[in-house]
């Protein structure tokens, strides 16, 4: 292995400059040539390429965001968009590419082993929904982004009688309200993994209300209602006023906490090391403190189940 | 001058803690009792009050919000609920009131002075619309959460190809929006003081975009419009994806910024040292880095100028 | 068991606040009394006790420290101190003992056990020296706060020519330096568990610097050696100036991370859950995920293995 | 005026970036061209010089230190390194020059001035010892760095009974001492402008220590003692342990805070249209919220005055 290639797909996320230092330096003391290109796929198909030494990393691990950019590509969902770019990587003499991001992204990249080119993938998704790891990376730094802002709300709502609805992001998950719940001491998370009746809610509220406690904290998931919605149904229920913040990509941004640098590193050196030992096709993943491969079939045929030691933690610690 | 009281009124910010705990300690230090009520003017007409020593606020300085509280009182908005006020001032001997608010809750103090009862209001406003003092209390901290926000927010910009609307607070003042516009690099601030073309702000959007400045932040002010509907014009216009962010209460709370506990710690002394010194009815404001009394009508009939070096600057700077 | 106490001993470390908050919400579920000592095993032992209720706990969850207090107790770490403490604890009815705290408290726990009172020790220690759990409390925020301030020092460094020695804390282990030099892409780690040679990190040092990258991080351990003798040494060698920075005690303390808050409340469940299920002598620890019941006497005897793969991670990304 | 310079001299400080951004965007706004040289008066001797265009100063406002790199420089102390450094700059053809440091910085600007070359100064310095300026840049940074450890610390020295010795910066100047104590509710604040007697602090300590008040933090300006000096005689007196940090270089960098960011794009699009409006040898500098325009000689003539107020507020909130 001569050369190899780096992209980042999908949504960005925190710890991903982190990573791509990382393999980087890896392949570089392996005296192996990298580069990367721009904008994920759709910049791979056109051969948009930046060569990547030891300077053009320096300096970038502390940077939220992906410095290589990222984008979508319809035309890469397509079996032609897919040889297009793998003929590119043979153009460019590529040897190998590794591939950071979501699902999707994920997916793209067992197209292109499908097609007999070597790739190794790396969870990098806020959303904690990738199956064969533990964590994803950028989820830890989103959730503290989360939780410094519910700290900010929490000292309002106890300085007046009132409740938030605080939305989260997560698509199809409620990993991070249900985290962000616990760890802000909310006293409800919203999910969409379980199922909830509004109205019992804010009969508990009422009478929390009643009681004195008179303010509360709601995280709910995106996608699950409409922040705006939920604030309804409480104003009406207690009478009292109810906010909305919507935290939107304020949480996927910012320095990567240390969890996520260390978990970039670590998975930027094992994705390269995994390329030159011949073990393609696989994404690498955290598990119990050890950077392992899974196959990328495996990882795109499984489900992250669902979060219910979470959950339940976050019902008995809050309401 | 033997006891005074000490409330919080209108919206909470950061610092009005600080400007407690300053308050309490230079009356201890001349040999004044001190009482807080809670929650404002509704808990003044009741009386419900906590004896305020050394140690009660001891350890209140770094947090955010006022664990005095505050809350709405449409009864003492009349002239019978002010007089109750007044009767229950006597009622628990006190000499003088020290008030802690916004506009609305100067107003109230104001109802008190000319009720013949001693008071000196203190400017604590995250929205800085309070004329004759250059900061209100808590606006510093606003900035601040609300740029850590938009730095974050500005990773995942330049990873993508995409606009950002931010809706940032300040009722009908554009001065949190105008200068989170200069301090966060923002395009464009939109506030309730300039008018502005959206149809021509889309059009220089649409031509960055194609002169390969595929990312843009506008910082929004509430009141002028809906962050959604701005970003569905945008969107329509440029092609892209715009997203929305409602920073909402997030940008109320949080540890107060040196700033904002200096400040607090300044006008929390010398609120009490005026009313001591007979120096009643007016407000304590920052003035050239003095602080300054100037007479409670004045402030309510008085007017903010509206921020124009701050626009223009944001102008220079952003698009 | 009706009625159980809990105390948090050692140096305090954020996310102790959060795990007994989290044991005793647990326990008032299971309509089982609990009561804090203040102090540590000083407290217990003197019986200075605060009765701890849902609303004692409320609002605790992101404040550093440890509001129950921490001490020394020489006469603790005799039998008699230790047989007067589970007299004490008998005195006030207490069915079993929640005691937070590293490697010296967690003999104190064993010696209760040994003693026929029922315990669980909780790893709390931001050194991360404690064996059979993957990460003790503390260590993440501890570690996120030593990455915030390199990152502030690494501006300065590259905007000068000169190298910084930053010394961190950690006492026997070079966890915290290790993970740290990882994390913020410093040069060199000196840590406890692996030899250097000053000289020839001198001779590195001086050759980067003649071939222009003119500034560099050194990650000091405590323990391995006097910040300001290294700094010497150095300095001596590539004439540049060097500057210490001790970060010293602002390691321990601030908001916990969502990581610590998290680990916090599951422990702190899961200690109740113990003791209640007669599972004692135990500790609560994480492990691959899980939390599990390792027998105080194996945690005491043990020892944390050399973190062998972060020094070499440290060194293939540092110079 | 059609092309002007650009250097960043002495410490570095937070805020520059922000300010060189800002002068780059209005020179060219009024087309004038600008470059900037590396590492202050050396790199400006030697003509290294970086073009500054919109592309090359965007992005930077966030990120602490100077992109411009600064260094020491013995031979433009001279008269000669002097003359070497002018004709270096109409060697390149530039018209004038916008110089960011402290008083060394500004002496050297003076000196380029009284060899008739348009200059204008711009005070940055952490130690806010500039006078004719109410606050320098990046003070306002460091000291929320400092709020920020102390905080951190406070959670420690409140769960413990032990007195925290913390080192800030400062030079000659008490500022940062004095404001961080009253930001932080620190007990004494040690600084050069007012002499204090250790034996009576000690007494006031122990005294304070067997009234149950068992922890306390000085802040000790840097050049008044050593911190460890400092800690070892209140340790005699008091007989608990007494811990030191010593914050360094952590106290400079970081990204702005929204106050360094504000007053550095004033000063920095102020500092451009001073020399294009021939307004020579003077600096910019904050003044009553306007930016004015005092010449140089007078500015290095002058001194800050003694922080009175910081102290005396130190005082009253302390002890």
């Amino acid at each position: 292995m001569k050369k190899i290639g780096l992209i980042t797909s999908g949504g960005d996320c925190s710890g991903m400059n982190a990573c791509i230092r990382s393999a980087v330096r890896t392949a570089l003391r392996m005296k192996i040539e990298v580069v990367g290109f721009r904008k994920g796929y759709l910049g791979l198909m056109k051969g948009d390429e930046i060569p990547l030494d030891s300077k053009a990393v320096s300096g970038i691990m502390h940077r939220g965001g992906t410095f290589l950019q990222t984008a979508r590509s319809p035309e890469f969902r397509t079996l032609e968009g897919q040889k297009k770019a793998v003929e590119m990587l043979k153009e460019k003499d590529i040897d190998g590419l590794v591939i950071l991001g979501g699902d999707g992204s994920l997916s793209g990249a067992l197209a292109l082993h499908q097609l007999g080119f070597p790739v190794v993938g790396i969870p990098a998704s806020i959303d904690n929904d990738i199956p064969f790891t533990d964590m994803a990376l950028g989820v830890d730094t989103a959730l503290n982004n989360i939780i410094y802002a519910v700290d900010c709300i929490k000292d309002t709502a106890s300085s007046h009688a009132r409740a938030f609805v605080i939305e989260v992001m997560g698509r199809n998950s409620g990993y991070l309200a249900s985290v962000a719940a616990i760890a802000s001491g909310a006293e409800y998370a919203l999910v969409p993994e379980r199922e909830f009746d509004l109205s019992e809610i804010c009969q508990q509220l009422r009478q929390r209300f009643e009681e004195g406690r008179d303010n509360a904290i709601i995280i709910l998931a995106e996608g699950v209602a409409k922040g705006e919605d939920i604030a309804n149904s409480i104003k009406d229920a207690i009478g009292f006023e109810t906010r909305v913040t919507v935290l939107g990509h304020y949480q996927r941004g910012g320095a990567p906490t240390v969890f996520d640098r260390l978990l970039a590193s670590r998975l930027g050196k094992s994705s390269v090391e995994m390329l030159v030992a011949g073990n393609h096709g696989v994404m690498a993943g955290l598990s119990c403190n050890n950077i392992i491969a899974t196959p990328l079939d495996e990882v795109i045929r499984g489900a992250k189940r669902p979060q219910d030691e979470m959950l339940r933690l976050a019902e008995v610690l809050g309401i």
